[in-house]
């Protein structure tokens, strides 16, 4: 097993998330640099001291000469070209992605770079922000990151890209690549469609309405804020599970209108979103449990720390 | 007129509102006293060096002897019996409140004190707590305060509700009944709503879709938290505009869905939110306009400040 604390970590894409994983690694002495392909953005990375090049073909023999695990940052419609780079520059090397959808990534790979070592990854943080000015070397800090934990991922391979995840500051949270997309497709892309709505409808009714607006509107409707094209890439890219939670959701205000009219009661509906809340607050705000009793590598360890992340445990070896 | 700088305010109920409300006034020098039911709060309140008592009669003859303006400041299922105490102890006095609708509040003053002088009023300011233990004097700061503006309003009335706006910190919102409970119900009501099935869809999916939750679910399911009977007064007592909006947020969920199952596209829904949520931030972000070329109590007077306040813009005088 390669020594995982010094091995170089190559970055593709240098926007909130790849730049910010390129700063928090380097500023901890970790050998780590990045391609993007504006050179505004490696103009402003190698300003601020990071090994930014807008050569792709150049970073990836890099990265193939010093076996780097290299890193997909890129939006979904750029991931294609740069599998492709990645499979003529570096095939030998270890690959993982930052991309919020896997079930998609893990095609495009499979289709691009059949033979590729691939262990896919999704951190949990971002802002409204986009871009290497929005970057923040302590975006991951106590941030969730998904680490794709498969009954066939090789142990070493989970090994690096989980000690990535940890080099950053986040806990490892280990799913299966449909699971992740499912849970994604919960909390965080139909909460995107339900802000979009609830600004639409506040937005439609009338200025007044914008004047009076406050904080529920101005929290409920905040990621509606974001750059509709990154909405758009990591929505469509997970569009049969978030079908599944739209129509639970349309459904559930469906129920809460038939009953808002004909009985003029909201109590169901704000009874158990009051109990989800507390739900979510109860895992949010404590420390999180970490899995235990299991060594990565022994017989069935994949399935036990998808059985733990299953009751809300994390990775923190 | 009354000297509005001077004149008693009375406030029945110190929770939230109401006891931030007596704070503010009575920090800054001005005759102010409370009731509540609840000896502890008054226990509090006067622990604090606040003036408020737990009978309400020996309240209201006070607020009868010093022409104070009453201000309701109880959940909506005690207006009624608040209402009938002022009719039986204080009649002549002028009357207010601070609930986050206006046609109902209307009606329960006219059932139960049909000479009323009485005149609305909504501060769009809150949190998800409440009670005595979360009140804050500078929760009113810059925050707006509709106050009802009809053709028949008093002129006099109508300034000294807007002067106790003034006085706690808030921006003046004048509006018609009808038309601020379609936008609160656009901007407040409709979000709880959004925000509880948000919650319950997330929560449902699973522990492990708990655990991976960001800011998108944090922020947009937060209101979801406020106490299921505070919701339930707010959005039962707003109920035919609620349908409204709640109706036409189904539609446009639906719309969605239809789009991204038939073409995989979200476009629609995400550059509406986007739009909706950037109109929202223009309104929110700037200084509000004020409110201009009107005397209250000019002919016309209720009709031109309604008009600007359509705009967007706030009385300030």
């Amino acid at each position: 097993m390669e020594n995982n604390v010094s091995r170089p970590v190559c970055i593709l894409g240098l926007g909130l998330i790849g730049g910010s994983l390129l700063r928090v690694l380097a500023d901890a002495g970790r050998p780590a640099y990045g391609y993007n392909r504006s050179t505004t953005t490696v103009a402003h990375a190698r300003a601020a001291g990071y090994d930014a090049s807008p050569d792709p073909a150049q970073v990836l023999a890099r990265a193939a000469d010093d076996d780097a695990v290299i890193v997909l940052a890129t939006p979904v419609p750029a991931l294609a070209a740069m599998v492709a780079a990645v499979a003529e520059h570096a095939p030998g090397c270890l690959l993982t992605d930052v991309v919020s959808v896997k079930e998609e990534v893990a095609r495009i790979v499979a289709a691009g770079h059949p033979g590729a070592r691939y262990v896919g990854g999704h951190p949990m943080a971002g802002t409204a922000h986009s871009g290497w000015d929005a970057t923040d070397p302590a975006l991951f800090t106590g941030a969730m990151w998904m680490v794709s934990t498969h009954d066939d991922t090789d142990p070493a391979d989970w090994l690096a890209v989980a000690g990535i995840a940890r080099a950053a500051g986040a806990y490892v949270v280990p799913a299966a690549n449909d699971a992740h997309d499912r849970a994604v497709a919960a909390i965080s892309h139909n909460p995107h469609l339900t802000a979009a709505v609830t600004a639409s409808a506040g937005a439609g009714e009338s200025a007044l309405a914008l004047r009076l607006a406050a904080g529920s509107f101005r929290d409920g409707t905040r990621v509606a804020g974001t750059a509709p094209e990154l909405q758009r890439a990591m929505l469509e890219g997970n569009a049969t599970a978030l079908l599944n939670v739209l129509s639970e959701t349309i459904d559930r205000l469906t129920a809460a209108r038939d009953a808002l009219r004909e009985h003029g009661s909201v109590e169901v509906v704000v009874d158990d979103g009051h109990r989800a809340r507390k739900a979510y607050e109860a895992v949010a705000l404590a420390a999180p449990e970490p899995i235990e009793g299991v060594t990565v590598g022994d017989d069935g360890w994949a399935r036990e720390l998808r059985r733990q992340a299953h009751r809300a445990r994390v990775w923190t070896d």
